[in-house]
């Protein structure tokens, strides 16, 4: 079979590479002027976003995780109470719904079975709309939903999931635009949000450029059959993805904590043959997360960091570090240790002799439930 | 050092051999013929319930699994919107409250800090009260909170928790019990709800009954070091309980997936050396269930099932499968299947010569955050 992949050897890398580019297409069409394009959700957007109160987005998989990360944002900056859900669990509870509330599903494809058969639970649960954000603009999603916006990564040909996470994460950074002005008086939010958005793919393509220190990491990592990975925050489904991406393709057991559950048990699995990797850009949770990977230490664990040059956690000595781009925003900080993080699960997989567009056991869209 | 085990080798098993006790004695404070005894809550339960349209709940570790346990059923049986998170995450980040909202904060010791401190949010953050479900009737959390159920699962002195998770599942059933009151015209529901509390402590019996039976299958399972544990529904949060339980004790990697979420990624991490775990009753969702196991078993995985004995799960052939008490309530099912996997825990620990009272990395209210 040949393998469209312009001189790539894996659509995986391919995919990881064009994501300054997914990131550009997608913010093309809905934002102009340093401002969001409401009509670019649909032409009931305005109206629905004036009635939104309360947000619920369902998922699954790694769309599950970019709305992790939403749901902070859209509490932190919106003020709008936010839930998200796992689909194939939302569609078999019995679920209240409260008033006003936006269903917000993403998928990919916008044929999950899961999470179409949630999105179909908008009208008799009570919402008032459903907003689809999806790649597959002829989906059935798209098609069903009230209200669409578009992610623009390209075709999707290697299984797990790249560019299509973080193209989500700038939808639903667009989304958080189009309901902050809501919540604030003047613009300056939305703007402050939008040019934080647009100067991604430069960040984006900072991020890359760490590639060959990262194989490096890879290299020392392949051999691990175990790894915790820790943030807190939105750093936490960062570390949700990034583990999923090591499972799916290296077939380590990776798993994510939020730093500061680890105390209440999961210490106990912490040695010496133990790799720790935290995300740790400059926020307001750094010195909390200095102080869990302390108590990593101090159990002889690995710790690895991915961190801002400025945390204090990058060094010569005892960790293994990775100086991310500094001075992010925080909207982009799921983005770019998202993009690392795709990188160092792709190269595992490669000195494992994995192929990462194929991991095993896995198919795609299989319209199973 | 003398250990007043009361003849027992271990306090961890001591203490999941109380647990008939510990739950009847935490009802028999707060049932009487047969409904709710609301001012076991604090004399101003009436009012504050009456005024509840949501309730948050706020926990760490073990409790936090309690917490998602009972928000499947505030929400199903109560039809009041329930929202869950962990304490260290919530205190940290910008929430917003929802307008009427319960705060609860479960802690055994009423002294873990981000928990203290997540409830101390409840004024600032504007809920209507704050409610503790605690085993500790003098700690600072009874103290601060407007409300308090207390649980009696009497002094906890192994590290894992056991029966005081259990107590908290059987307080947050009165809680239901209390605020379906609200929600339905007659006491039907709520008599309903108290008869299946009241039968707990024999069908917690029947399933220490198991040991033996499970205590085998952890000879199995004791060389080991990857595990995954599967749910859907009510049992998620149970197998995610276990799991903990798993690593606390035994330092095998054990981590739950909500099953349906396995095809997104996970199944890569499933060949013949994988042990997958299933919780499974008689539910709704159990035939969602059987068909996540089918791929399981399709990639050779080796499955083991905690089943209802009619749910067909049960064989003599390829699976291990432990037979669990059978018609369990709903509300029944997350104490009796967690009972099972602490036992679980405990004889894995025992047969890799770990000290199942004092895993190694963990300390009990420490005060660390």
């Amino acid at each position: 079979m040949e393998r469209d992949n312009a001189g790539y050897r894996y659509f995986m890398r391919k995919e990881i590479l064009e994501q300054p580019g997914a990131v550009s297409r997608t913010l093309a069409g809905c934002v102009t002027n340093g401002r969001v394009i409401e009509a670019a959700f649909g032409s009931a957007a305005g109206t629905v976003f004036d009635r939104t109160e309360h947000v619920h987005i369902v998922a699954c998989g790694t769309s599950y995780h970019a709305g992790v990360v939403a749901r902070y944002f859209i509490e932190q900056i919106c003020r709008l109470p936010c839930s998200i859900e796992v689909a194939s669990e939302y569609r078999y509870r019995k679920p209240v719904t409260p008033r006003g509330s936006l269903l917000v599903a993403l998928s990919q494809s916008g044929e999950t079975p899961d999470t179409l058969a949630a999105a179909r639970l908008a009208r008799p649960g009570g919402f008032i709309a459903s907003l689809a954000i999806c790649n597959a603009p002829k989906s059935t999603l798209v098609r069903e939903s009230d209200l669409v916006l578009l992610t623009h990564a390209g075709a999707k040909l290697a299984l797990p999931a790249t560019k299509t996470f973080t193209a989500q994460l700038v939808a639903l950074g667009v989304l958080i635009g189009a309901l902050v002005r809501r919540y604030e008086d003047d613009s300056c939010r939305e703007r402050e949000l939008v040019a934080q958005l647009l100067t991604l793919p430069a960040v984006i393509e900072a991020t890359l450029a760490l590639e060959p220190a990262i194989r490096s990491l890879a290299r020392r990592l392949a051999e691990e059959r175990h790894m915790l990975l820790l943030g807190r925050g939105i750093m936490y489904p960062v570390a949700m993805e990034g583990a999923l991406k090591l499972k799916e393709v290296s077939y380590i057991q990776a798993e994510a904590y939020a730093a500061g559950e680890l105390k209440h048990g999961p210490l106990a699995l912490v040695d010496a043959a133990m790799p720790v990797i935290a995300m740790a850009p400059c926020d307001t949770v750094l010195e909390k997360l200095k102080s869990n990977l302390m108590e990593v230490r101090a159990r002889r664990g690995q710790v690895v960091v991915f961190a801002d040059p400025d945390s204090g956690l990058i060094s010569k000595e005892e960790v293994a570090s990775i100086a991310m781009p500094g001075r992010l925003a925080e909207i982009q900080c799921p983005v770019v240790y998202s993009v690392a993080l795709q990188l160092l699960a792709f190269h595992v997989a490669l000195f494992k002799g994995i192929d990462p567009d194929h991991p095993r056991g896995i198919t795609m869209n299989s319209g199973r439930e």
